[in-house]
């Protein structure tokens, strides 16, 4: 940050620091809506978020912005590797927010509010065609969105979607990836299956499972992990997140009672999207090079602490004597053998939020081929259910007898996010890929682990990710932390060596 | 909101309506930095806190804005009067945000931080010498911004002070009000403490009495009141204050184990804050005319509700039996007339936030005289705690033996608010002469009040003060609800009637 103050990039850097702080106290008020705000609040709380999304968008939008982002080309061999960074990040921001005219972003505002209204509405009742002429709409919007962007960026209109999500990740890349595991996968699942029909059942452990004591024991593991209280919070919401600021952490989970497994392994899962954001470069606060990378790298981190480390028999075999002791655990359950065994069952399922690690990919994939043929117009909307299982039947071998549990379960097109299912899986790939490559880098992360000790873990990941917030593009993080570029490899050794090892 | 959008008023409309969002979304993140935030997160929240200040300055502040004041001016024909008194509203806002310059505004935050910080660590060790230079600084630096503000406003520098807090109230009714009240509380306060001496002492009820116990019957008292938890909360804070919205109320309270009548009374207190909020005018949200009058008339609404009602026989005789339910209270102490006793016990004491409504305001007449000297410079600040201690022993017939009960106690000076102290006062006196006029327009008030039914109140209030907003000045809006200018009468003849009856 050694600019002068008065060149276009110091200035824009004194621009976005006031946007990045509008972005943070959007964050916490999204947090309070989810967790705190009494229930006849949203209207208001609807003003303030709308009052600070259209005043940083006139802030990124306006003139000056403009020509401060043309005149600071001129000044980039005074800028240091961090400065440049930071200004290729300035630029793709301002690039996402002006390219798409006022017109139709608010169009594409309502339309979508429209469209999740009726949603939330038509998948309880299965009614596809409820949601059809509005869901029509988004797409159209949708398009028309990404075409402005796509020709701003010289990019193709699903990868300019797609560059909202995983900034620098294209769908060349993911062809192949979601390729090769289209091709691996449902033989694996086979195999697994097969194993899993004759292995030893997992044996339930029997609750209740107090929520206070769920609360207590997934402390104490965030703090293993650590995260520092004195810096974030642990509270409940009906759909679990990951909110607040690097500085201000807020994740939240909701616990069942008659079931801590999952509700365990969600407060991990948030941990690791947390400890991503307090590892961010903290000489970077607020400005775009001091983000997270995207969407993908995100899921990487959440991916990497829940499937590589917390289903791992090395941490499960340090987790079971203090579940045992949280919930007064006795008998066959409360071994980490079992419970192993719960946290890699593999199955065929209709719902992608509860699959598994070894099925998920190809839900994302199935998602993955279908918005794109609804983007490229080779798939008609009116086709969707069809098409939905058809493809559940040839990718996981199950097919839905209702839409709510078909093309209707998922908010994300509905909600106008398309280019955005692709993360989930490059998540998984790039988590396998860094643990892997982790463990090589330092033999004590895995018996260090085994012990309840995640420093050398998190040394590696802040030196290796965390901290380069946004400094390179996906693909060359993950190629300068790992040795090589995003690859199926190391996630599929890993399901071998879990599952057929 | 008839008036065109293309004329400056409607343009002002537009403008304020996005502060008043912004507003409102502080207002939800300092209530979240006093309740939720980990401690570790405050520098962060000061940014995100200065740069919505600052962006909210710069929109009030903008060539723009000022072009559209002016130019407001040719409409005035055209707006009708609720109009018309936002637009005054609006100038008052304008000139209070613009009259002082950048430099100006930047140097007394710099000094009031620094000055607050010293007074911190000052005070526990009664050490006002080492405060004195900052603080001279900081008053210093209000009288030149007070200075500033009294030539646009076309007031006495003290005046403009006041006008801050108390919009549209003027020391020389002030003068006039306290000058009686410093007359005629000694003489009543000898009297009742002479009475006292020989009446049948407060029985303090016995606890443990567990935070979850007061939590539930205090929340039961604010929904008989009228609170809404659907557009409300409480919860717990170091500093009990009601923040939030008029739509997201969320006042806070601190609960002693020991002794539950004053966090009850507390809750109370900040009850009736958060109902003059609830009911502002919903058509006039977030405009200028649509906020609360000023803190003399928020001060009103608590204190009726605290003094005037929650302290008197006929609420008392309906809070007993659940009080005694929610406690399990049994003896001589579980009474109306004990637990009346007990909230109305009148003692001479050194420090005003723990004082009763008979010595209270005596404390702030001390407070309201020093100030005016100091501010004038009759009274060098070097000579303040001498000054105090004689004040107090004038006026109420002790005085303290260090700084720490005396001058150090309060942090409003050290904080730069001169002109706030009044409106304690005013606020007491405006609930007394309040509550009478409700009590003789709808004589059903009180006895509803017994039967713990408080709608007659509410609907009084809100049809007299509360829907009122800012549609008229502070003594308009008294005279106009009561039918009489704001006189001391009233209070004086709630006093006698309570305590010397």
């Amino acid at each position: 940050m050694s600019a002068l103050p008065n060149s276009a990039y110091g200035q824009l850097e004194t621009l976005f620091r006031r946007l990045g702080a509008i972005g943070e106290a959007t964050s916490i008020l999204h947090w309070d809506a989810s967790t705190m705000m009494p229930a006849g609040s949203s209207d208001a709380r609807g003003e303030q978020l709308a009052a600070l999304n259209t005043l940083s968008h006139e802030m990124i939008a306006s003139r000056e912005t403009a020509e401060l982002i043309a005149a600071s080309a001129d000044e980039a061999t005074s800028l240091d590797d961090w400065q440049a960074a930071n200004l290729r990040e300035m630029r793709r921001n301002w690039v996402h927010a002006t390219a798409v005219d006022a017109a139709l972003v608010e169009a594409r505002t309502k339309a979508t509010m429209k469209c999740e209204m009726i949603w939330r509405d038509a998948r309880p009742k299965s009614d596809f065609a409820a949601v059809l002429p509005a869901l029509t709409e988004v797409v159209n919007l949708a398009k028309q969105s990404a075409n402005a962007k796509a020709a701003k960026l010289g990019l193709h209109p699903y990868d300019a979607m797609m560059d909202q999500y995983s900034p620098g990740v294209r769908a060349a890349v993911v062809d192949k990836i979601f390729a090769e595991l289209a091709a691996k996968l449902p033989g694996m699942i086979d195999q697994t299956l097969a194993r899993q029909a004759t292995a030893t059942p997992p044996i339930e452990p029997q609750g209740p499972f107090p929520a206070a004591a769920q609360r207590a024991v997934g402390t104490k593991f965030m703090e293993l992990l650590g995260f520092d209280f004195t810096g974030g919070r642990l509270d409940t919401s009906a759909h679990p997140f990951s909110g607040g600021t690097p500085d201000d952490l807020r994740i939240t989970t909701r616990y069942d009672e008659d079931d801590f497994t999952r509700g365990l392994m969600g407060i991990l899962h948030e941990t690791g999207h947390a400890l991503y954001e307090k590892g961010l470069p903290k000489e970077w606060r607020r400005q775009p090079v001091g983000e997270a990378r995207g969407m993908d790298v995100h899921e990487s981190q959440s991916l990497l602490i829940e499937m590589q480390v917390c289903r791992s028999p090395e941490f499960l075999s340090y987790a079971t004597p203090h579940l045992k002791a949280a919930f007064n655990g006795d008998g066959p359950a409360w071994t980490p053998e079992n419970l192993a065994r719960i946290y890699t069952r593999v199955a065929r399922s209709l719902i992608r939020v509860d699959a598994d690690e070894m099925t998920y990919p190809l839900h994302v994939i199935l998602r993955y081929r279908l918005e794109r043929a609804l983007i490229s117009g080779d798939l008609a909307l009116a086709d969707l259910p069809g098409a939905w299982n058809d493809a559940m039947r040839d990718l996981i071998g199950i097919a839905p007898d209702s839409d709510r549990t078909g093309c209707l379960q998922d908010i994300h097109w509905y909600d106008g996010a398309f280019g955005y299912f692709p993360s989930y899986t490059l998540g998984a790939m790039a988590a396998a890929q860094m643990f892997q490559a982790a463990k090589k880098a330092d033999p004590t992360i895995l018996p260090a682990i085994a012990q309840g000790d995640f420093k050398p873990l998190y040394a590696w990941l802040g030196a290796n990710v965390h901290g380069y917030g946004c400094r390179f593009e996906t693909p060359d993080l993950i190629t300068k932390a790992t040795g090589a570029p995003l690859s199926v490899a190391p996630f599929l050794t890993h399901l071998e060596r879990r599952y057929l090892g």
